[in-house]
């Protein structure tokens, strides 16, 4: 077979009912796809890997659940490779959502056309879905003041390394949740992190406590579990909780329980608990991205990526974002 | 003893561990306090009961613990006996929180006096701490909109009563939550509730996607636990969620675990999961005591309530309280 005839897809094979394994997957070649009018064709450059898409397995949340069999959801950049639609022409770097595939075909209404950056990965990273997550979690949900004490999980991911780099600029302390030592040490080395704590080594609770001892203003949460519960009853009075996701509950089965503290906590210390999801702010992503990109240009926002070589080796990326491996933002190069 | 020169007090005399009993108190009788300059001597005419008593014994929250030994704190209607303290006469009354004594002496700094109203028990309900508590927190808080749907638990006690009549105002569709069916058929009759649940009745999850197919928009939460639980899997999307009090958890040891969905749920349907405390509102208390008098005047909200006789009969009345007893605002008429 001639791969440029060819497309490769990776689907979902079966449901995983425990922690997601590569052979949950299966690799499939079918038919080059065809564009009709108002459509383009497009190749997959570069394939977002997100622990969200492990939580889509789960079931639907805010878009429909992935069931076996189809091929494996996700946000691409990608390049069109033969437009039938008119304002796109060969050439053009398109963001879209066609998944574990090299090519689709796909209509032009739904894209978004991207401005080719050097290097092009930020796209997928701090000008894409990471970045704006951090950008408007961070600052219209929590609303950082300078001289807060603020805390987030997974620190070393890709939004959190973002959160606590902006909530730097923005004058707040900042203490980064990791696992492990050297994505604590790359907290406090590399990206200005005021503290690092490793949610691994000994009682999360305390050594918080001692890192913040007036308490946590604002605490982003990435992760929920035994880490926002350690972080609920370190929050400060009027604090506020931004719920960005639940990276601890995605691989496996729903918990059969939520946090201590909850509500009694909220009420006593009246905390501000409230989640959000990007769809709900893309209306102002160029005000974002105008703000991002000015940072990163003067050399004050630093974005770590993580990239795996080949559509192939996904699933091996994803179950390893899972288990907490990558630093940053990872992603697939896919061509 | 004569009791005009002698001072009943009842004490908290141990620590519940489990369910409060009237033998953890103890009544003793205490020398008459004497007021010094810039005093008062204050009597106690009704003493209020809530929820929050036995919170306190759980240890500090908003405010110090209350230990074993303790006078049993609580806020009380009282009336000045003796004032050695400007702008105070015999006469006026006060509300202070003495708690479980017929006397005290007290700095008339930490007074606010009140008007003389028919009937002077609502200064302890709906004009009290409970009417003030529902208005702030609906409507500061929650922030209903007219054609939303509206969900509040305890709904048959002090704070429910008023919040789901509040929100009826406000042009909301109120559905409360109540304890067996006496309580429920109050709500829809006397009280204009569109619908009320028993909890106690099936399963809540499902009545209440029943009434509400919609999902809730507003859900004030006075209990915690498994009622929250069958709300937040009910919410809609941008809903909000009031933590008021968490009275399913006060009434023994704090509870092992907090309720599922706790933070995947607020992150998906990017719901808002509020606290708050009355007093930190009450510097607009004259604005809310304006709207809530009105309201009464006009025959558009009831405060039901429910006298128990005798400050000896206190514990047995905090105790049926805990135990869902009461219908409305509880007190105690001490004199």
């Amino acid at each position: 077979m001639n791969r440029d005839t060819m497309n490769r897809q990776i689907l979902l094979a079966s449901l995983p009912d425990g922690p997601l394994r590569t052979d949950h997957f299966r690799l499939q070649t079918a038919p080059m796809p065809q564009a009709t009018d108002g459509q383009v064709l497009v190749r997959t450059l570069y394939l977002s890997l997100d622990a969200a898409n492990r939580a889509w397995m789960q079931g639907a949340t805010y878009r429909a659940a992935v069931g076996a069999g189809d091929v494996m959801p996700g946000g691409v950049l990608a390049e069109v490779v033969e437009s039938r639609a008119d304002g796109y022409a060969r050439g053009d770097l398109v963001m879209t959502e066609t998944g574990w595939q090299d090519y689709a075909a796909v209509p032009a209404a739904g894209l978004r056309k991207l401005p080719r950056v050097e290097p092009l990965t930020h796209l997928l990273g701090v000008y894409g879905i990471a970045g704006l997550t951090a950008y408007f979690g961070l600052l219209e949900v929590g609303r950082p003041k300078a001289g807060e004490t603020v805390v987030v999980s997974a620190a070393a991911g890709s939004v959190g390394s973002l959160v606590g780099q902006i909530a730097k600029l923005k004058g707040a302390t900042v203490i980064g949740i990791a696992g492990g030592q050297a994505k604590c040490d790359l907290l406090t080395r590399e990206l200005g992190f005021d503290a690092a704590v490793d949610y691994k080594a000994g009682s999360l609770f305390r050594t918080l406590r001692a890192f913040a001892p007036k308490g946590i203003d604002l605490y982003f949460d990435n992760v929920g579990g035994d880490v926002f519960e350690a972080c609920l009853f370190n929050m400060a009075q009027h604090g506020r909780i931004v719920c960005c996701g639940a990276v601890s509950q995605y691989d496996g089965k729903p918990p059969a329980h939520g946090p201590r503290g909850v509500p009694g906590l909220i009420v006593t210390r009246r905390l501000r608990v409230e989640g959000f999801i990007l769809y709900d702010h893309m209306q102002r992503a160029d005000e974002a991205l105008a703000d991002l990109q000015q940072w990163v240009a003067q050399g004050r926002l630093k974005a770590p990526e993580d990239i795996v070589e080949g559509l192939e080796n996904a699933p091996a990326g994803l179950v390893g974002l899972l288990a907490g491996e990558n630093i940053g933002k990872r992603m697939v190069r896919v061509a």
